[in-house]
């Protein structure tokens, strides 16, 4: 019988979200798990990394099950970076991460601490998945997500993830049985108009909070917006050569020395 | 005479940093001024931005100058967009990030605060740069940081940036004099390779301290790295489009129904 599959499991909202209590369980049906997810919520950590403080690790049993699981302090990207140097013996085979509670299509890819860790883990060499369901609520439905997340981890384990490559998959809030399917796309052209609410402490003085709209202009019927609009799972291949190739040639042309 | 370019600086090594005042007194020379800047310092905050506290923000004086400048308590891409919705009359001409006192080469720039803010200037459609100088000391010289930035800046309000891209630039370790020009290039394919530095609290519990070295296996000549390690300024155009389009045929020959 061939070797079991390593698999590392992260996320940003804590390690005790229902989120990755789903996807913990779903990867115990692939392969070998073994958990490093933070002791708290990351949400909007974007690519955090902790460079000035100290990182803690706790050795926890969070339900009645068998794998191995740590709590850290740190950002999702710590906990990649911890799992890979200091916890496990091999790099794992994947790592997957999430599943995020509230979407991360589009520009959200870039405020996102479950894709961050996906991207870190991408970054050492590792093929790595971020899976993110479109509903916010701690108490979502995540069969869904549950479902396509076995799907796709099996056959990424199955025909090798591209390289310098990590997947972004966002699952949308619909029932199972009414996802058409899986869909290859590129991010959506969307972004956040921002909005801060602003308030008084009891004092009297000003502060923020940010709110905002979701405000998607791209028309395209290849993006991970309409994917998920129209009851599709998006996939993403995220890179993280951020190098936008196609502009080199017009900055060549400006003269600094005029 | 035409009107002065609205100029918004930001930075992520803090409001007092020598980095961000030489890059204050550079833009001066070039349009008027706004800073909006980080109350402390958020070094390795990659794109955080903070959806579950509150923000603060307070006009401030560092120095005898007449600049507008306010301190906020969030992280830089927190820093633009409170400047943006909140502070600024109009769209800024330019928004400019640093100078960082450390190297944003490569693949630093994916953890960068400096490089965070000037993608959340991009994302909002303003042209952006971050400035980073390859050294990390509090008091460096930053004589010609302050020279080539001032050149980028005033090429860069003549020419447009182009669309959905925003640069960044790092100057090296070296007197201006020794620098041997600017080269337009791609981001270097290196990465860290990380250790922990696992210490023991008084009570001997373990904890860890992050710790690596920059290995640079890209041999490349036309990389971030080889123009730095050559004397030359650095300028990566950055892109916040992550998708990887060339392994999109690919994944989309993957059968999920097998």
């Amino acid at each position: 019988m061939p070797k079991k599959p390593l698999i590392l499991v992260t996320n940003d909202d804590g390690i005790t979200a229902p989120g990755i209590r789903t996807l913990i369980t779903a990867m115990k049906t692939i392969g070998e798990v073994v958990v490093v997810a933070p002791d708290s919520p990351q949400s909007g950590m974007g690519h955090a990394i902790t460079v000035n403080s100290t990182l803690h690790l706790e050795r926890v049993t969070i339900d009645d099950d068998s794998q191995t699981e740590y709590s850290c302090s740190g950002t999702p990207a710590d906990c990649v970076k911890l799992a890979v140097r200091e916890i496990l013996k091999q790099k794992p085979d994947i790592c997957v991460s999430g599943i995020n509670h509230g979407s991360n299509s589009s520009i959200n890819v870039i405020y996102s601490g479950t894709m961050s860790a996906a991207l870190e883990a991408g970054i050492e060499g590792i093929p790595a998945i971020g899976f993110s369901l479109c509903d916010y609520n701690y108490n979502a439905n995540f069969e869904a997500a549950k479902h396509f997340a076995t799907k796709i981890v099996k056959k990424a384990l199955k025909e090798g993830i591209p390289k310098n490559t990590v997947l972004n998959v966002n699952i949308p809030n619909t029932p199972l049985n009414a996802i058409k399917g899986i869909k290859v796309c590129r991010q959506a052209k969307a972004n956040w108009v921002e909005e801060f609410d602003k308030r008084q402490t009891p004092l009297g003085k000003d502060y923020y909070w940010l709110t905002g709209k979701f405000v998607n202009l791209d028309k395209g019927e290849d993006t991970d917006e309409w994917a998920l609009n129209n009851n599709y799972v998006s996939i993403v291949p995220v890179q993280f050569d951020l190098t936008a190739h196609h502009t080199i040639q017009t900055l060549n042309s400006w003269n600094f020395n005029e």
